[in-house]
């Protein structure tokens, strides 16, 4: 079944999201639905939908794959909290680090992410839950990226011909299929969640870990880690579509008190972008891009150089990994 | 013994080559001399000081490692034909090559590059020749930089305790290095050099091998060469100290006509400076910035992403290699 697009602009969201909770009542039933919630405005658009249609009937996860931003797993359970969400943080990271050990291959990386978040830790949770319904953030802009091969989003599978049904033993719901990102702010606005949420930056579902070239290890993830969030201090009054740090696995020269150091690098990348699809570079000040650089080399360790992209989507992707 | 520092400033610029010639006349005698021209003002300098002290008596040669930017061989021999003075090109492209194949280390990449110019190639051209020095462009950022270890210069013997007598069979003569990049400039433009070669930016002793990360071939140089050529065209009127392109090894994700494409990336850096100890990236425009991104993904085949460096010197290096 193709999913048919609805345009932001002629979105109307209370009309969207009483169909939805219609629609997602009548599928789960009297049946239990399991939903995982990253922090991100697709997944917390349908944890808020899915709440709304079905209460108590829903039990929502937040999967601590080690690989989220500094201190995400707490900020995101308090701050449902008070939306009267109750969120279960499942600490898995030694299993996701475990599976991403030894992968340099990008789409094998996306690939071990998903897998241990479906088959290991999210099936198992499922399993045990009785859930037989799994509610999913999956947009527009991530059908078509994978239909098209450019990149593999970790919750496509119908659209790939792949039945979670059998692979995964549950059934998925994405009442968000239509929509691309402008869609989706305007569905969590209306579903009243903060404006932290709804104009949040997009994260992508591997996290951290699509921002690292190359192997990726519990301590380049606490690099990256570190970068993102001086990129995020920085970069948060920009404006800006989205913004990123990426830990490149390439060394190059550096000097430090007098002496050579042959260091790491880090990309920033900031981008213009209505909805995903194409996007260029931020124009930011060079007052803001030599303090961010400065702030990197001083504060994570073994970082020399820093750089700043400056392709647009396409050639490249928003996106590294 | 410690070379000792003559500042641009207070720089007599006729003074110093009228006591340069003396000290290369007295030191050669009735001997022959060689020296290797690259075109940079360095070398440049040196070969017009040489001529005026030597006349017939010192062979200046090019060596064509392969390494050179695009049509520049033909262009140098061209321009010092026009200044009296005889250049002779010698192809080594393949033993460099050789020499480079299966490094991937800065330092060893740098060290088979000087290896491969001095023993090899320069070394038997000095045998054949007769001559018994060697005149060469070495500055006391050199000296500084490889004394301190931040990195390997090519020239830079003595002060690192090797005898080029022993090692090389040949004595050294370095009539540049009290001076900075600065003081060199005085010293070409005296020298009645054109401003082409006494403002030319600076260009590294292993070439575009200084301009690529990991292994060195011939098919990288060929697209790191192409991007440079870009990067040069639109940076020749930017005021800068010096620019340039560098291939990178990490692959990076891009897209081509709605289809993935695992490709490559280039980092443009362009350098504000007096004297290459300290440096700033320079505050270029977007509209640049934009242009030469899309000039390089459009034109250099492979080539889906290319950055800015925003970091400054230290704790970056201006080269990356």
């Amino acid at each position: 079944m193709e999913a048919k697009e609805l345009k932001a602009a002629v979105l109307d969201a209370k009309k969207f999201i009483s169909e939805k909770s219609k629609e997602i009542s009548q599928a789960v039933g009297d049946g239990l639905a399991i939903n995982a919630l990253s922090g991100g405005v697709d997944s917390s658009a349908v944890t808020m939908l899915g709440h709304k249609a079905l209460g108590g009937r829903l039990k929502t996860y937040f999967i601590n794959n080690g690989l989220m931003r500094h201190n995400e797993p707490q900020q995101i359970v308090e701050l449902f909290g008070k939306l009267g969400v109750r969120v279960e943080i499942l600490d898995a990271q030694d299993k996701f680090f475990r599976a991403l050990k030894g992968i340099t291959d990008p789409e094998e990386k996306r690939e071990a992410v998903t897998q241990t978040f479906y088959k290991d830790v999210f099936g198992k949770l499922v399993r045990e839950s009785q859930a037989k319904y799994l509610l999913q953030g999956t947009i527009l802009t991530d059908v078509d990226e994978t239909v098209a091969g450019i990149k593999r989003q970790h919750n496509v599978f119908a659209q790939l011909g792949i039945d979670p049904q059998k692979a995964f033993g549950y059934q998925i719901i994405e009442p968000l299929v239509q929509l691309r990102k402008d869609g989706v702010r305007k569905i969590a606005e209306a579903l009243g969640l903060p404006q932290s949420v709804y104009q949040r930056i997009p994260f992508p579902g591997p996290a951290l870990a699509a921002r690292v070239i190359g192997e990726v290890t519990p301590e380049k993830i606490k690099l990256v880690r570190q970068a993102t969030q001086i990129a995020e201090e920085l970069l948060s009054t920009s404006g800006a579509f989205q913004y990123m740090a990426i830990l490149h696995q390439d060394r190059v020269t550096g000097m430090r008190e007098g002496k050579r150091e042959f260091g790491l690098q880090i990309e920033i990348r900031c981008w213009d972008s209505i909805d995903a699809r194409n996007a260029t570079p931020t124009r930011l000040s060079f007052d803001i891009l030599d303090a961010m650089a400065k702030r990197i080399t001083d504060e994570v360790p073994g970082v020399v150089s820093v750089t700043y992209n400056i392709t647009s989507k396409p050639p490249s992707t928003m996106e590294v990994v």
